[in-house]
Formats: structure tokens, sequence, C-alpha cells
């Protein structure tokens, strides 16, 4: 268990040299473009750094991280760096204004518009200087990754970069369908509008969080196309856990802990898997209400705690928290038997757990 | 010449291929993600592709290109995409409503939302269909990228990708630079506006439409570090060449040829070159009635109409013209001495001239 959570508290490190560099490579550009490496580096602090973890982890489960870590902590760090530029662009898709506990980039933009009394928007500087932002960090997640392949062999370099490839459309798509799904009028029938959160719902995080790490990670260690499908069985029922606590939390969440303001989730009018079960759950009049008010964005505080009553009473809570419970038990089930070294076998099912069970 | 003419015919080819097998690869996220992988499609349709062809001018500048032209035609069709990528986000941050005679991409997806009948902000939904697309392409772009450096040998490719890097991240913080300059109340003593507009046109676009195109093929080629610097010799003032017409064209272009409405630039405050040059002619009076109209998106046809006169009064228009002239005669007299093979060198002249001529 040492192992990779050594190599972990060596990601942030890792992340603070690359972003050095590049002010560094960059300063020719003059000070006005220092707001821009500033927020760069200070989006970079923090997070839970989940994916740097299973990628570390994917490593280990095949061999030993301590030899030849170098490209495993690089591929980690680019997929820090990658999830960075997507909650970037995210937050203004969703027009969240706070991330982490602080600002989300475009509101921190914003905020240096208004405070050098700058002319025009802030609003939309703020925009401009996110799109921007996470346009520079998706670039230098890249080079990690590139650096990371560089110091390995073709072949394992090769399965990394698909692993890699795949997971980067499939987020852009993914959050695509999201936003799509939110513009809906009606909803589907009951078993299509749960079919079509699912997909969501795998497509934007489950395998982007755990799975796609995992088998970046694993690549990188040369792992075989049974131990990477063996990473599979595990890693996408926990990314499914991972996402359904998410929209739990996205609900119910203590905003001291999640960095987000409570029920967001309600505000946006996400469609999430949750949703679509207490919509299920609700009689005609009571689920005409429920659509009514769901994405609202001028709803108040007392009817956003009647849509949280709603969904508890409707009995949606407890039917996710037994998917949840149900999709770790399988994702640590189909641990037994998978050729995964002995050493990382508790690390993964502790970190299962933890994705599942998390607060923040 | 016909050699990368009958090239750059098969990019448009290449980069159907390429939008295909990623459609086939994500067809799994069902027809709701139609829309996007149809702008994709679109979106590459068509444009000068002057990336492409210096890209590849710039592997022929080292050696022919029939031998193993595969890797320069991918690293070509890679720049198209991050282009495309470059200017989905552009349109976004420049609220410029039209690219290319057609609606540009964020109005493109705000018109699905309109033409389906959804409920929230068809203009929101317009931004993050952009948003997304952006990132997507700049994936695939980076994808190709990679399939020109497997084809090439190690030191090779390390080259073409630091070409790559550093033009990515120098092309995000110029976008950067010339949106804050932008924000500001008044304008610097002339010298110093004139030297931060000159900083802006080199990063935002005169390194990255020419000079870097060119070194990343020739990288590509194995060009020695004396070629690659008469490369940038002749390719930066060719860039500052294209990026001044650009200017021109943004304030006095034919609508009908460039694709976007005339005066655009002066509609969104735009700082260019050729508005320094105007604003430090003007005497005073006029000067602040000039900069209380520039960006100013509420101004009439007649206003605009004056601000392109005083443009063309105060001279400033004869001497971009010059600085066009002398940038081009620069670049072709360094081709004299420059140690690129003599097949190339006329076509190198003709591109040079044709990006300081353009109407389009």
């Amino acid at each position: 268990m040492q192992e990779t959570t050594r190599l972990a508290a060596l990601v942030q490190e890792r992340i603070a040299e690359v972003m050095d560099a590049h002010r560094e490579q960059l300063e020719g550009l003059g000070p006005d473009a220092l707001p821009l490496l500033d927020e760069a580096s200070d989006y970079l602090v923090g997070g839970k750094r989940l994916r740097a973890r299973f990628t570390l982890l994917g490593f280990a489960s095949v061999r030993p991280l301590d030899s030849s870590a170098s490209a495993a902590l690089d591929a980690a760090c680019a997929l820090e760096l990658f999830h960075a530029a997507a909650l970037i662009h995210d937050d203004v898709i969703d027009r969240s204004d706070t991330r982490r506990g602080r600002p989300a980039a475009h509101r921190s933009f914003a905020g240096v518009h208004e405070a050098r009394g700058w002319r025009g928007s802030a609003e939309h500087f703020g925009v401009a200087g996110a799109i921007l932002l996470g346009d520079l960090l998706q670039s230098w997640s890249d080079e990690l990754m590139q650096r990371a392949c560089d110091a390995s062999s073709a072949p394992m370099a090769r399965t990394a970069r698909e692993h890699f490839n795949r997971m980067r459309s499939e987020v852009a798509l993914g959050q695509y369908l999201d936003v799509v799904e939110e513009q809906q009028r009606g909803f589907s029938s009951e078993d299509v509008q749960l079919e079509r959160s699912t997909r969501i719902l795998v497509y934007k995080s489950a395998k982007y969080s755990v799975e796609a790490p995992l088998l970046i990670g694993a690549a990188l260690a040369g792992a075989s196309d049974d131990h990477e499908r063996a990473l599979s069985e595990f890693g996408l029922p926990v990314g499914v856990a991972f996402q359904l606590r998410d929209d739990l939390l996205g609900v119910f969440g203590d905003e001291e802990l999640t960095g987000k303001p409570a029920g967001d989730d309600l505000v946006e009018g996400k469609r999430t898997v949750l949703v679509a079960l207490a919509r299920a759950a609700l009689p005609d009049t009571q689920r005409r209400i429920f659509d009514d008010l769901l994405g609202d964005d001028g709803m108040d505080a007392e009817q956003l705690a009647m849509l949280q009553r709603t969904i508890r009473r409707s009995g949606a809570v407890e039917r996710v928290e037994e998917m949840i419970a149900r999709n770790i038990d399988r994702a640590v089930a189909s641990l037994r038997t998978a050729p995964v070294r002995a050493e990382t076998r508790a690390e993964l099912i502790d970190l299962a757990d933890r994705a599942g069970r998390r607060r923040s």
C-alpha cells in the first residue's frame, strides 16, 4: 500500500515542476500573460488525485513501481492535467461558479477583469480566459503523455496512447450527450430515460475516472490482454459507483466537503440516474411538479429543499446506494481471480471503496 | 511545384478518412451525438489549407515528398485540425457569428437547439457545443501528430513534437494577450502600443501560421539546425505579412471573399498594428472619437464607415502595405542563400506571395 501512496505524493511535486518549466519557457510573452499561468498553477493544487492514483495502481498491478516509475508518474500527471482542463471547460458549460470551494476558473478570470477595472464584459472575459486555459492545459497534458510514452517501449506506448485517445474522445462526446439531455423538454419513458442517463454516466465519467487511468498505467507496464480485461472488469463498476456517488453528492452533498453549492445538479437540471429513478417512482401529479422545477435556475431555497425531499421520499436514494454497493461488490469480487500483483490487491479494494463512499 | 500541390489535395481526402474512422469508433454513443460529429466533418471542409501546404513544403524543402510522404501528410492534417479547433474556440471568444461564409460552430449548435425546440438558452447550448467540438478536434489533431511521429525516426519525431508543442502553447497565450488587449480602457503610448500589438501578432498568428508548420514538416524530413534556421528566417516575415494582410482584411475585406462581415475587427475592438498606426497618426480630437467608437458593438453602419475612412486617411493602410511588402521581400531574399532544395524555392516564394497578397 505504501508504494503508490508515496508516489501519489510525488504527483503534486512533478506537476509543480512542469508548471514552472512552462512558465519559464513562456516568460517572453510578458507580464500580461501571467494571470493565465498563475491560474494554471493554482488550479492544479489539490483535488482528489483519483485518476493519478488509479494510473499508478494500474502500473503497479503489473510490476513494481520502484523501477521505471517515471513514465507512470508522467502519465498520472497527464491525466490530472487533462482532468483540470475538462473541469475548467465543464464549469463554463454548466455555468458552475465554484469548484473545490474556490471560484471556478471563469469566475477567477472575471475577477481579474473586475479588479483591474477593464472595459467590456467581465463575464465574457472570464469565459474567454477559461476556454484558453483549458486548451493550454489539454496541450500540456498531452506533452506529459508524450514523455511517458517516449520513456516506454513502442508497443507499450502505442497501447497506452490508444486508451488515452479513446478516453479523450469519449469524455467530450459524453459531456455533449449530458448537455443535450438537459435541453430536452420532456423526459423519455422510464426505461429509455434510465438507459440514456446510464450511457451518459458511463461515457462522461465512469470509464474516464477509473477504467481508463488503470488501463493507461497498466499498458505502460506492459500488461497482457488478459490483465487489461481484468482491470476493465474491476474498473468499470468502480467508475459507475464513483459517478453514482457523485450524483448523490450533487443533490445532497455537504457544500463544505464538496466545494460546490448543495443541490447544484438540480438547479442545472442534470438528468442523472438518481433523478431518472426518482421520477419513475413518483405519482403523475408529483412528477409534473418535479419536472417543472428541475433545471429552473430561478429556483429558491424552499423549492430546492422540496425537490431534495421528493427524491429522498421516492426511495431513489436507497436504490442508488444499493447500486453503488452492488457495483463495488462486483468489482471486488472480480479481483479474486484477476491476474494482478498480490501487493496491489488490497490497495485496489481500498481505492474502490473510497470511490464508492467518498463525501467530497 | 506540382509535388506539394498534388499532395495538398490529398489532405482533404485524408481528413475525410480520419473523420469517418472516428465516427465509426464512436457510433456506440448513439444518434444524439451525431450533430457533434457532423459539425466536425462539415467544419473541416474548405479553408485555405495554408498550414497544410507549409507543412508539406517544409518537408519537401529537405527531401522529396514522394517517398515517406505519409508522415508529412498526417502532420499537415494535424495542423488543419488544430487550426479548426482554435478557430471554433476563437469565434466563441470573439463572439463572431460567421466563419468561411457560414455560421460559426457555436451558431450552428444554437441552430440545432432552435430547430429542435429544446428548452433553455440556445445561445448557451451553442457555446457548450463549440467548446466540446474544439476539445474533440484538438485531441484528434494530436492523434494525427502521434501517427506522424510514430512513422518517423525518434530524433525527427522529437524535434517535430517540440515545434508542435511550443506552437500550441504560444497560440493559446497569444490569443489570451489579444483578448486582454481589447479590455484595456486607454491605449498605451504610441511606441508601447505598437510593440504590444506586434507581440500579439507574432505569437497569435505569425509563428503559428507559417513558421511552425514549415519547421514541423522540415523536422519530419530530418532537417539540420541550419536548415531550420533558414526556414525560420523565411517563415517568420511571411507570417507577419500574412497577419498584417489579415488585419487589413478585418477592416476593409470583402465579405463575399473573407466569409466574415466587413469591419469585424473594428466592432470587436481588435488592437491590431493597423489600428495602432492609425491612432498614432491622428490629431488628438479625432483620436478621442476613434477610441470611443472602436470596440463599440452598438456601432452603426455609418460609424463603421467613418472609422474605416479615418484609418484610410491616416496613411496607416499604406504603412501596413509597405510593411507587408518589406516582410515578403526580406523572406524572399533570405531564400537566396538558404539550404533548401532548389525544386521548392519557387513554390516557397509563390506561397509567400499569396500569403501577403490574399483577399480571403
